[in-house]
């Protein structure tokens, strides 16, 4: 049996021994991934992201655990930008156990920050495929922050979260702003602290201002036109960016919180906008896939001391990096 | 005159125009790039990044007019994740202007988040360069937040500032591992408030744990090891993290961090490591440029019909976004 198919076959070694290899980009995780592809594309992918301190992570288990309550497979995609020296990825795992372990419905996988750019947002695609196709119907993506990777693997998600707290930093609101554009869903967490009104009226005005509300009805975020009369259901059209308050380490808004996830997940089918973020992802795979060959191919047809000649020429700036390129590609043949 | 001729004569509004063109990725900024490319290598690239709620830009404001006082050119090129919407680029202009508006030494740019994986960080080396070829001695690049872009853009830089304050949230401690390892200075800013002695001992034991001290003589964050007994000057190593406080709302702490600035420059360009740095980032560039034009001479190749035809099928999961890869270069003769 190959990899793949102990993983498809549910067994949880292969499936870590998998993600391991996906995450090291290993040829045989390559050959996994290729095998797996035709199974994927079942998943609910939830991105969950927010500023330190907000609780992120006990409201991503806490959401997990809700998920498993209405008998769903979750897993967790965890990113960690901690270092290997500090072991922050291993800790932050061990303290999840404690609500989760021994659920053979839940999988955790914490990844850490990658050398490269684009290596990690490659890396946790292709460690949610894996998910997706062993059968895990929700795949929670948990990004500590607010910068363009964040951004990058949020786009991976159907529905994605942007976790707020009351009384945060004072550059937290310009954070805000640039997160608040992929949010499907706005939780504010700590929801028992002072300072949740305020907190809550800001966000208020910043969709405002986003997105000015029509003359609709609102239902748990889904935005529905009431038909002519006698119409028999009223239709999803628009998503109006619902605000949560939550307190995960007491379970506080955590219902209202699901039912919200489950109206965008809805929404997204009825609209057509399921299909619409499933193609961009792909293509954005694709175009990945493209760019990674072509550099490859490029790179073997180039003998290695030529390519040291022309950064030595960079570096005296005799040539620039565009000019250097356009010399290689005239004699590379490729 | 071309742009790139009176952007080195030193007008400021061609200065201003070239920046837009390069953020936007015309070709007349690529042009003026090419011309310009030869005339960089000169500034001092300083990064600095830190979490929310640390006082950054008060701080690089601080530290642009130290730098000013010493009679250098500076340019601050701040990286706002804001979006359009809320204006918090121009919104951060302004109150930076009060300081340093009116000095021709000083120029100021804020870049909004880019909507591509790596567009933010390539459009930041772009700016980087025009402020170097203009003469600005010393740049600024301020990021907020600490993920992956963020320490992208800290490779551009010589010298990388990592700021933190005293009495943040809960998860920083988690953020602080990832970004420790670019830091070259670390700032503990608003030193003035409590904690600051446990944020300081949380920070000596976390570099400790990450590089072991040898019994050497420090200077500055200089690593000094005295030679044989006579040697004329002890010789840079080395480099060990220095911890700095300062209060940016009153310059406290202000010198000390100039001088601790200005002995990384030093010990860079004695251990040779200033080369090393600048070619890792010139190869970096060029790596992205040959990737560009790869794609860029793909994708003319191939048309759009088939592109469509095999996201389509690559959609219906008829075949992998590697095997469509494979399909197509077989067919487009690149």
């Amino acid at each position: 049996m190959t990899l793949a198919q102990s993983v498809l076959s549910g067994d949880r070694l292969s499936l870590a021994r998998l993600l391991t290899h996906v995450e090291n980009e290993t040829i045989e995780g390559q050959q996994a991934l290729e095998a797996l592809f035709a199974h994927t594309g079942q998943a609910h992918l939830i991105g969950v992201t927010g500023a330190p301190g907000t609780g992120k992570s006990s409201l991503v288990n806490q959401v997990a655990l809700s998920f498993r309550n209405l008998g769903k497979r979750v897993a967790i995609v965890a990113i960690d930008p901690s270092s290997p020296f500090t072991g922050g990825a291993v800790l932050g795992d061990r303290v999840r156990m404690r609500d989760l372990s021994g659920d053979p419905g839940v999988f955790i996988r914490s990844m850490a920050s990658r050398g490269s750019l684009g290596g990690l947002a490659q890396a946790t695609a292709g460690v949610v495929q894996v998910f997706d196709a062993a059968g895990f119907e929700i795949i929670l993506i948990e990004t500590v922050g607010a910068g363009q990777s964040e951004v990058d693997i949020a786009r991976l998600a159907h529905t994605t979260l942007v976790i707020e707290a009351p009384g945060l930093g004072d550059d937290i609101q310009a954070i805000k702003a640039g997160i608040l554009e992929i949010a499907d869903i706005l939780v504010i967490n700590k929801a028992d602290r002072p300072g949740v009104e305020s907190t809550e009226r800001a966000l208020k005005s910043m969709l405002d201002l986003a997105h000015p509300v029509p003359k609709i009805f609102q239902h748990h975020g889904q935005t529905m036109l009431v038909d002519a009369p006698g119409a028999s259901a009223p239709k999803p059209l628009l998503w109006m960016t619902p605000i949560q308050r939550t307190v995960a380490t007491d379970g506080t808004g955590l219902p209202g919180l699901i039912e919200s996830i489950q109206a965008h997940a809805e929404h997204l089918r009825q609209s057509g906008e399921w299909l619409t973020r499933e193609r961009a992802r792909l293509e954005a795979e694709f175009d990945l896939s493209i760019q990674q060959r072509l550099v490859a191919r490029f790179r073997a047809s180039v003998p290695e001391s030529r390519l040291d000649e022309m950064l030595e020429s960079i570096q005296n700036r005799k040539i620039s990096p565009r000019e250097a390129v356009n010399v290689l590609l005239k004699g590379s043949g490729v």
